[in-house]
């Protein structure tokens, strides 16, 4: 059903909640290996395809990684902070694990489903939870034109880059290119530019996230443009589809008094 | 309830939409009086309160004033653009009015509704169609404490001001103030600061349109400030509660090929 | 010869630099009213007229107060922080006054002149230190046009207000109106707009210190504008002329440790 | 010395101005071509060393090759527009060349001068006339600490890049990323993030003309970073330094009525 919602864990009642079977992985950190170990003896340990919920003992960019590997089974994946930025993640606390989890809760997230189009007029799909990007890969600046719903909106937008971002990815890159913060829920996109050299002052746009936006790479020669779904990179690209993969629906698990809905609206106010 | 919606139209059959009793308004400029005295010859005229649509003949602020005027009543009104600023508004054409207003698409907006505390302990209410802003009314920086749905999300904010406004608001004051520009039916508010001076860099947020936003006005006597639905202001307020009034739904009427939707959304790629 | 220096310490050895006559004004906080009892016991007191240097307890508020108070005289001020801001003041110490007024460090000031004809064809003139801002007095957007060295540069600009800022008013109400921030000694103003509500996304212009920037109120009835040096108002204005006032120069004193140039360096790094 | 002068017509009389020997140099459009043809046969043409003037015929890109390969000989230049970008060009106009150069005013440019240290521990220099800017060079956010004038200011950014521009070059990539337009003859250098991360909202600095800039890229083993002297780039660096390098000054020669001080002036003023 796509998108976001907040009352999964009322409708689907998880079954073998007192036990769950959980998987654990962890960054490569000494501090992140040494949590790995303590718990998976703690709390025993299956492979990732048998497990009831994932653990993720690192910061967001293990999470996101792990989140890709589950696209497919869609097991829900609870994160504890041991890295570096964990605006994803739960605060890691070795004990009373079981409990926590239990009363996790559920946030659905709809990640976005990107069709690449090849300057070599391959295709390529991928999907990405945070954002869709293009990006100049030589030092000529790129020339993009926009489309939504296939009517173009802008003809020609001479930029570094420009991306579609989730709202979980809102406050991401989306964030570092000056682009607004989205609450969860509000079926929402974010088109952002990134450095925009003409038109110069545009700030991109808030879509309706049953928009389909397409990217079309002009002079890709002269100017060739990667595109990336979240960090996974395929360069020489001539065009490229974005658009809600209502069809996938990820879960993140959070302790209820920091979940991710609170964490992106108090984003908002950091001074 | 309330907010948006576009499939009125299906739903709701127009009664004696063949012939509709029409209402004329206009701005006092020697054209829009020309336009309503030809109009009126031409398609007749009943008074308001027994018209089934109202025919507004100016710009953007007349037609505030006729959704202000008409909120008890909810005529749907169709404006035609003979004022400054059009952006509520139809292409003025004196010809076809009547086939005009048959194939009109009819978008609801869902107001804001303001309750006022003023420092002298007095209650007053009143209802926004773009915008509730509070402003300083000295030269003193206004110090306002804000709260989302009774949580404290900025204890302090020296600022000129700051307002909430709504998506078909988001292009007027809003913007001005910074503000992102919202498409309609997204269920969304802005809450943007006016010339913030402390936290200097601070954005404003998003909020889901349940969002009930509460403003205190802290050091009201050294610190004057009023309160404004629109353009109808309250000096010496002490408090200010911001919430969608979703038991009123206004409807405006628009020519299909532009649309307040299209309008919003090509407003957020102008160059 | 105006503007801002900071080698006049060494090419103008202050007379009677080893017991200059020190003149005391403060905040009416109870605060600042002690210390003021205090140091006046502790160093004497003459009236400002007689003083060879101004002490200010309080804030930025106070200090530009002063400021324009000693506007004829020029005496060099040195302020004490006991207010909110004290962006312009040095650190309250009681103790040790003498040294620190001995080895501080002298910036030179360039303010604005501003030369206001109103709506009825009076001329008024004013000095302002931090910042010239013109600002619509009613709810009606305000319409101004914008010359520079006579030359029109900005048609009309539909705003809530317009300012020119000096490098020490930039931290102010500059900042807050999105406005850069300006090195001392740069020769350069800030011409910032406030709410542009149409040309819609224009961020102002860095103007030469020479420049001669004029604002003509456009509908001054309909839209009626008041101009302010600093805190002073004059409403009804019908044109403003701002010009930096080459021939005032006033001198504030720092602790060299934390002079003003090193603030407003490090103001731009604040994150 | 360096910088930025106007009154170089004044103090330096052109020798032989009656009759300049001139060298041309053209884009590779069949347009630049024929032209270069005609004018080549109408003024003559001798080789770049033996030339008082340089005539291009192209856009900013080719003029910035053209002044880089003039950086030792230093002669004058004048563009004729026939690119797409044509910022530091004249209009194209085959007829009256002569009489334009004589009457052309002469701008000054300095450039600045990166000094890079790679991890590998070489060092390397290089001369940008726009701007030197250093960039992530992998999908890892670049990690930059930043000193001014031997001074950390700013610990760590998280970012893209990082840019040092000239006033010549605030038009151009320093405005996509956010940077203020600079007038020519400020004495200015605008340090502008690109896509910063952390700190969030670091909106960079205005700097004299007398900084010593010098970024250090941390981890530049996980986070490997490139640095750039406008389009020449060196990889993998681990230090740089910019300064003003007031030992060179390159002039450009503009029609007065479109000179390059009124164009960046004019360029603030852009809706």
């Amino acid at each position: 059903m796509g998108g976001y919602s907040t009352n999964l864990a009322q409708k689907a009642p998880p079954t073998r909640m007192s036990e769950p079977a959980l998987s654990f992985i962890a960054n490569t950190t000494p501090e992140a290996q040494r949590a790995l170990k303590a718990l998976r003896r703690q709390y025993g340990h299956v492979p990732p395809a048998e497990a009831d919920m994932l653990v993720v003992l690192g910061g967001d960019g293990l999470m996101l990684q792990a989140l890709h590997r589950s696209l497919k089974r869609r097991t829900p994946i609870y994160g504890m902070n041991l890295g570096t930025v964990g605006f994803l993640m739960n605060q890691y606390r070795p004990n009373g694990l079981l409990a926590r989890l239990k009363r996790a809760r559920r946030i659905g997230l709809a990640p976005l489903r990107m069709i690449v189009r090849t300057t070599r007029g391959q295709t390529r799909e991928a999907i990405a939870i945070n954002e869709v990007s293009l990006f100049r890969s030589s030092r000529q600046t790129a020339r993009i034109a926009i489309s939504v719903d296939r009517r173009e909106r802008l003809p020609e937008l001479y930029c570094d880059g420009v991306m579609v971002a989730t709202p979980a990815g809102s406050t991401a890159y989306n964030l570092s290119a000056h682009g607004p913060i989205i609450p969860l829920g509000t079926g929402l996109l974010a088109l952002t530019p990134i450095s925009a050299f003409r038109p110069r002052r545009w700030r991109g746009a808030l879509l309706p996230r049953e928009a389909r936006v397409e990217f079309t790479v002009l002079d890709p020669r002269k100017r060739p443009v990667s595109a990336a779904g979240d960090s996974v990179e395929i360069p020489n690209v001539a065009r490229v589809t974005v658009t809600e993969a209502s069809d996938i629906e990820l879960t993140l698990l959070f302790d209820p008094e920091h979940d991710l809905e609170e964490r992106i609206l108090k984003e908002q106010f950091q001074p």
